[in-house]
């Protein structure tokens, strides 16, 4: 097996000295790798990838297989098809991962000419790219890690391939522009069922968007959807990549739509009578695990404290990946009587959830930060009417801030919150990748935790006339985190980049002085600025978030799309036809339309206008959303609705071991995985509250789809983040 | 040596099993012990703390001394020098940790009759409380630990001590009750000298107010201050103890004086274009010490995550003790012209400090709230005015939320923050125990972090007239931590418990119904109820937060002290007799003045009244600030004038020897050292920027009175926190 100490051995031999290796967030994607080593300190200016494929072609039964391991400049388009057909191959699929694992005992986000070395290179056969030894920067390679790289020039990598031949094997040099000259007239069979995501690319070289410049997002939100919304994170400077992998920095674009519904929650919430708090980040190893179902949801996740300074500590402590186990023994100090309840504490954090799957922004990370609600009533009516209250609260965050639609409802029984009672959801959806999306969660916890052998949370029964009654609290809690934040992106978002609401937008409208030319005068340059920044200003007054851009040396195209990529939702263009007319040109973000709009009334126009955007973005989304929920009452529906990038709606009989049944018969016969979508089998998402979109269910008769087992209610089913 | 496993043994041995080991935070006083295990699981409901004091009698010189293990109830009072007496011994002290650890390997909050065993037993002279047998419920005995408890009957401790009897070493069983009568009549000298907290004991009884209800603060602020400062926290339900050690809950009550820092703050920095952002709390180890100096500084204080579930980190993961060198390598990305300036970020969170010393509640605790600022300028002129802006904020979060004073000025050199230019901070006063106390720092730190061989964070010079000119960023950060609250709590809190500035507090303003008695007619008592609820209506309407206390069961006593105890800054009362007037009583929490108020200008008189509140308990704390402030011009002055609790300012030379030099000279002579108030010495406070206080400096004449160099600037000298 080839280390790097082995290789860097050989490398020596020829004289070849790589760079340091540099460390940077683990990447999957070649976007992620380019911004993760833009990020990491030590990698030179200016630099290319380099990619290593890994394909098996078709093989007779029992015979070994001779992989196909293709190296070349990521920019170079290496078409399967062309290359099988070149070396006499039949259809070359790319490499299971069970297969890189057995040849080179790697993933494929660590792959790098690095693995080939004398003991590998005759089982393979190995082509690479022609263009590779004029490439005129350093290659990033993989240094047999997805989070480690070094640098090394084409020349030298041709060279030390060329170490390794034999005579029973020689590398194959493919001219891969000549090649896809001839495969234009060829006939080979593209693959039909693509089993991993890389197999895709010539075909995602589609996503690149046709004359885009420089600053635009550069790949199609339709087409390789993990790199554009990537891509426009980063472009909208919502967030960057951070050193320690699954974690990412929230910058002010993105920071700021959570300060916005960090104010309108506290708001709402202090009316019903909670209030914030903070409780440490750190958890006693023994008060985590006081509840077993609940803390197995979360164990393997756990990050631990084992060391301070040079210090080892008695005994490791967790950073909370929840607080319930770390409150609760407080909860059962402080509720003496029934007159300490309602306790409704509430407090915004981060929390540690150390994933080992694939992080994706906002969606899924190591550390995010949330609020989570916790509290304790005397009844369970008081705590249902609470969980519900406060998932209003979680719909209203999504639609009337985020104009996102989601559909309340409650999780299935397999779903719900480790250790709760029942779970109720909002469930929004994607619709590029028709994924549902679970928004926000409310939670009745029941007397799981108050119980005595448990916290023990307990008071005298006011109600209970002998006196003697005791009442074990009944308990919620609710937690909505920065995932907003990528819902938002992800369901607004276009190919010029970011689509804000103009309710969470700190910059709603930005003014742009235009049509400025050579034969402009200097007065009116100034009149035009002067009449911009009194714009802003009379916008401000009536409370309408604006700014002016009188950057110098940029042009307004390069404003334009400088502020569409970072979604601001309305522009005002001032040119000195505009000047001349009293009025000032609008464009919407959303739609693209331009309507001018007269300076006289344009304390009223402008704050109704974004009224109408924020408005038309939730109908739409919403439009979009319910047209992709589709009732099903035949099983062998399903898949092919959910292949339709749609959610289906089941009358589902409620029978746990039907629900796996659903999600492994879906994930069979689905689609290729997309390893940032970790379920291609459908979930249960949620049981709508409202179940009067569909036929009603009659009982003993609607029998549910999947096991033939009588419907107890409408559920939604799909493949899910 | 003594271990829990051959104690446990012994006491099997008598048929004895003691409860299970409870865990704890780590306990030092008595207070602080009986919240941890009132906050601790597995400890029964009701208990009484057992102490045990060790004291070393007045022993001739080279002999080995024979000290007196005293075992008693915690609410036995056991004079020392009564004690002295019954055993014929002269000047009884307690024992140094020194001696602790000769005999027993232990400190003195470990102490516990488990250090008693057939080893240690002959070699001291064990006294037991005669009441120790009767004790009605079990008694908490440290298990040799600071944090760990077992519970054992007065019985059982009696009957495992008289088993250690042997012919020539006998128990001293000892009446206390009596003894004290005995001593009234006596004249035992008292210490002069006490060397420890526990041997003030006799004297700290004095701090038990007289007459104190349930509810009260129970000892006196200036007699046992950091009983006080913590009885006060826990009983105006600021604070509770957790189960991490050095860790705390804010509860509400404190931290929605947090939120009212935090949207002030806001709301100034975003005026001056800082934007609020978030970064991960984790640093990877080689980003951390990429700074020599500044790590040097943290270091010993970082927490490190080692473990994720069951799996070991590749390398250990840093919890930020501040986020320098976690942000600078992404300034260094986004910095990529002058255009980019200046960079003004912020952020709200949370950062560790693995403290070893003793905690405190909001002073020193091992995770705490702050907000860390990191901006970055192209002129060291630009970053100087901000460093001094912003400090004047943080005077301003003090002085005008907080009513507390403080001094804005510089650093020494010694005492600036590590890896900076310079510090400036605001400096604040605790008249009880007459310390200095860093209120919040904002630092210059030049160019340091972004030079080449840092950071490199570097931008063309615009205006080099060449064009070829480079400038590295110069940069400032600067924090506001949590500890603005302890702060507030010592300078303003009193013997009946918390008083808040009406600013801060959460209610301004409690009314509470009175005057009811048995004749009242129901009529009257919702007449009265109702007029309360309006009288709130009227003060909210006009921006006052006020809230009824209409609780059935409690008589309007109660909730006088009740709120008097949370420090409201106002109550109203109404009776039947204001109701008649149209009136209320004001009673104001800081000076207890009663005055009636007329319900008809309510709405300007109330908030009048809040505004006088907050400007007096400025004045008066700001007075007495002053007061102990004293210029003194030879060194004989020095160590007498912070004895008697004030604050020195010295004609300083600015030498850093000299510094150490009056750090040690003045800890050296200075007043029995308080665990809590780690520096004895007095250290440089600040070097104020108004130096109009004090005579002018006569360069080449004025003298520094430590070391008798030239003088260059006042400087403030004292204990500190």
């Amino acid at each position: 097996m080839a280390t790097l100490e082995s290789v860097t051995q050989a490398l020596a031999a020829l004289s070849i000295t790589p760079s340091d290796t540099v460390e940077h967030a683990s990447a999957s994607s070649p976007a992620e790798w380019k911004e993760a080593l833009q990020t990491a300190s030590g990698a030179p200016k200016e630099f290319e990838l380099l990619k290593v494929l890994v394909f098996k072609p078709k093989t007779a039964k029992g015979a070994t297989p001779v992989p196909v391991v293709v190296v070349a400049r990521d920019t170079t388009e290496t078409s399967s098809s062309s290359l099988a057909k070149h070396l006499n191959l039949k259809d070359l699929r790319l490499a299971s991962e069970d297969l890189l694992s057995e040849f080179f005992s790697l993933d494929k986000d660590s792959l790098s000419p690095l693995i080939l070395t004398a003991e590998t290179f005759p089982r393979v056969t190995t082509v690479i790219d022609v263009s590779l030894a004029t490439a005129p920067v350093p290659l990033a390679v993989r240094a047999l890690s997805s989070h480690k790289t070094l640098f090394l020039s084409g020349a030298d990598i041709s060279a030390y391939l060329r170490t390794l031949e034999i005579a029973e094997t020689k590398l194959h040099e493919v001219d891969f522009v000549a090649l896809k000259g001839d495969a234009a007239v060829g006939t080979a069979a593209q693959p039909k069922q693509p089993t991993d995501r890389k197999e895709k690319k010539p075909e995602k070289e589609d996503a690149k968007i046709e004359g885009a410049v420089q600053i635009a997002i550069g790949v199609k939100k339709e087409v390789d959807f993990a790199a554009w919304y990537t891509n426009v994170l980063i472009k909208a400077d919502m967030l960057d990549y951070y050193s320690v992998s699954g974690c990412y920095i929230l910058k002010p674009w993105s920071y700021s739509i959570w300060e916005t519904i960090q104010e309108w929650f506290n708001s709402k919430i202090k009316e019903m009578g909670v209030e914030n708090s903070y409780f440490p980040m750190f958890v006693s190893q023994k008060v985590l695990e006081r509840e077993k179902d609940h803390i197995e949801g979360f164990s393997p996740e756990v990050a631990w404290v084992t060391r301070a300074g040079q210090s080892d500590l008695e005994e490791p402590i967790a950073i909370r990946p929840t607080s319930e186990t770390a409150m609760y023994p407080y909860y059962a100090k402080w509720i003496k009587s029934h007159r300490d309840l309602p306790l409704k504490l509430n407090q915004w954090n981060s929390v540690v959830r150390w994933e080992f799957k694939n992080p994706q922004p906002f969606l899924r990370t190591r550390e995010f930060l949330w609020q989570e609600g916790h509290t304790a009533h005397l009844t369970k009516a008081e705590a249902d009417k609470e969980v519900l209250e406060i998932l209003d609260l979680y719909r209203r965050v999504f639609e009337e801030l985020l104009a996102v639609p989601v559909i309340p409802g409650v999780k299935s029984e397999k779903e719900k919150f480790a250790g709760g009672l029942y779970t109720t959801t909002v469930e929004g959806f994607i619709p590029t990748s028709g994924r549902g999306i679970q928004g926000a969660t409310s939670h009745c916890l029941g007397q799981n935790f108050s119980k005595p052998e448990m916290f023990n949370i307990v008071v005298e029964d006011p109600n209970d006339p002998t006196g003697q009654g005791k009442t074990y609290v009944w308990q919620n809690s609710w937690g909505l985190s920065t995932r907003t934040i990528g819902v938002m992106v992800m369901v607004h978002g276009d190919n010029q980049g970011l689509v804000l609401p103009p309710r969470v937008a700190s910059v709603q409208a930005i003014v742009v002085p235009c049509g400025i030319t050579a034969k402009t005068t200097e007065e009116q340059r100034l009149a035009i600025a002067a009449k911009c920044e009194e714009l802003v200003a009379t916008l401000k007054k009536v409370g309408v978030r604006a700014r002016a851009d009188l950057r110098d040396g940029y042009t307004p195209g390069y404003k334009f799309n400088d502020w569409e990529q970072k979604g601001v939702p309305l522009r005002l263009e001032i040119g000195p036809q505009d000047l001349a007319k009293s009025q000032t040109l609008g464009v919407r973000r959303d739609t693209g339309a331009k309507a001018p709009i007269s300076l006289a009334g344009i304390e009223t126009a402008v704050p109704a206008l974004l009224e109408t955007i924020q408005n038309e973005m939730f109908t739409r989304a919403k439009d979009l959303y319910w047209s992709r929920i589709k009732p099903v009452t035949e099983w062998a529906k399903v898949v092919p609705t959910l292949d339709d990038k749609c959610v289906v709606v089941l009358p589902w009989c409620e029978v746990e071991s039907c629900e796996d049944d659903i999600k492994e018969r879906s994930g069979r016969a689905a689609e290729p995985q997309d390893e940032r979508a970790p379920s291609a089998g459908a979930k249960s998402l949620a049981i709508p509250f409202d179940q009067g979109h569909w036929d009603p269910i009659i009982p003993g008769k609607t029998k549910c789809p999947a096991c033939g087992r009588d419907s107890k209610r409408w559920t939604l089913f799909g493949r899910s983040y």
